[in-house]
């Protein structure tokens, strides 16, 4: 079956020196997951245009989409818009749009924009406006420019990935008895035999009920029912705490 | 000051799934700030082998050190000491001393390592083991491998920072009651002359008795001092909310 991929970028200083919890990329893995996207990669990388345009060059041409999140404001450190711009190789240019919008923000508060204001409305040549019309979602080719507020970031987030149609995915857990490394090559075997099934081991180390929370994962939940039933066969008596789905 | 670097690769695919919530990223932040190391890079990745082996040789290009989180397991999604000896370019070899560890282990709970087990003792030609002699820190060249259990993670992470010893960040604040629209041409020329300050602009759009957070970071307070007070000098009055720190 179809498996739409993403990745998500954080342009976030303050994430990485510890001044902001990361809300972003928590609520990315949710939406995400919920829409049946795989997440192949969540980054967090510093205000820097070179290191933000090298990193979107990357990664989209790995996945579906790209999704960036935050530096789209009107100060120094906001280097998005440019940095994916230089990325695709686009110019930036002045959104006629987003110049109304921004004006029509500003008259309600009884104010005209300044310049550093207008700036926001600067992306990249061929930029989309998608969705409500007072505040789009800015995408170019997979490109999609989220804003960094986290409660802006999840109505654009949630909205643009409402249309994207993929299967949800399926999934099953057995809980073990038996640490990793006696059932490490039986496992082996399995998740070669099942390239289609994504398959995790998970020991824990404190006093739960099970030592380990082996997963299977795929959008047909035949190929998870078959091989956890593989890896069933392969395992001793006794070595079951218990399963969960699919 | 000399401030030393670090970038942080959390090997995940329960995390980008969503199964588990990340609590070695949030840690690796908290550890890193205290010790005045500037974390330039946090990165989850799936576990597939050249996916990590490529973020490995960039980023530990780019900073002092490189620290892994998790795949050191003995399971078949466990591919983080193959994917740091593919990009250092050194084969897997087996340690003694990590062999001896693992079979004292499974001696004291009367058993012996099965061959899985045993494989975890394959590391990269050079590997260095670091403190703790039943639990050492692995490390080969500025490459620090460190386990995914979070109770593992933070332990070893600590242990191997105790020892790097970079000045502390010092960090001011001032709160707005101006939109950063409003600032933000003066906020270019402030950060623009001070390149030696990190500075960040925070807006937000809540209830809070500020709009905009304006924070200063350096390794030197003096310069925070400097940077912040040529960016208080060109506020119009009115718009400082409070200030902290430095």
């Amino acid at each position: 079956m179809e498996t739409l991929t993403a990745a998500v970028l954080v342009v976030g200083n303050e994430v990485l020196s510890g001044k902001r919890a990361d809300q972003n990329g928590p609520c990315a893995i949710r939406t995400l997951r919920d829409r049946g996207i795989r997440l192949d990669a969540l980054l967090t990388l510093p205000d820097r245009l070179e290191i933000i345009s090298e990193a979107v060059a990357r990664e989209r041409a790995r996945v579906d989409w790209l999704f960036t999140a935050g530096g789209v404001g009107p100060t120094h450190d906001d280097v998005t818009l440019p940095a994916v711009a230089h990325a695709l190789e686009r110019p930036l240019v002045r959104h006629e749009r987003l110049v109304e919008n921004i004006r029509r923000w500003h008259q309600r508060r009884g104010g005209t924009p300044t310049e550093a204001a207008l700036h926001m409305a600067d992306v990249p040549q061929g930029t989309r406006l998608i969705g409500d019309p007072t505040f789009p979602v800015m995408a170019v080719e997979n490109v999609v420019m989220l804003p960094g507020p986290p409660e802006f970031f999840r109505v654009q987030l949630e909205a643009f990935t409402a249309v994207l149609q993929s299967p949800p995915f399926r999934a099953a857990s057995i809980f073990l008895a038996l640490g990793e490394d006696h059932f490490a090559a039986a496992l082996d075997l399995v998740a070669r035999a099942h390239p289609d099934v994504d398959i995790g081991s998970y020991p824990r180390f404190d006093e739960a009920d099970h030592r380990v929370e082996v997963t299977f994962e795929a959008k047909d939940a035949s190929r998870v029912e078959v091989a956890l039933r593989a890896f069933l066969a392969a395992l001793p008596d006794g070595a079951v705490v218990r399963r969960h789905g699919p």
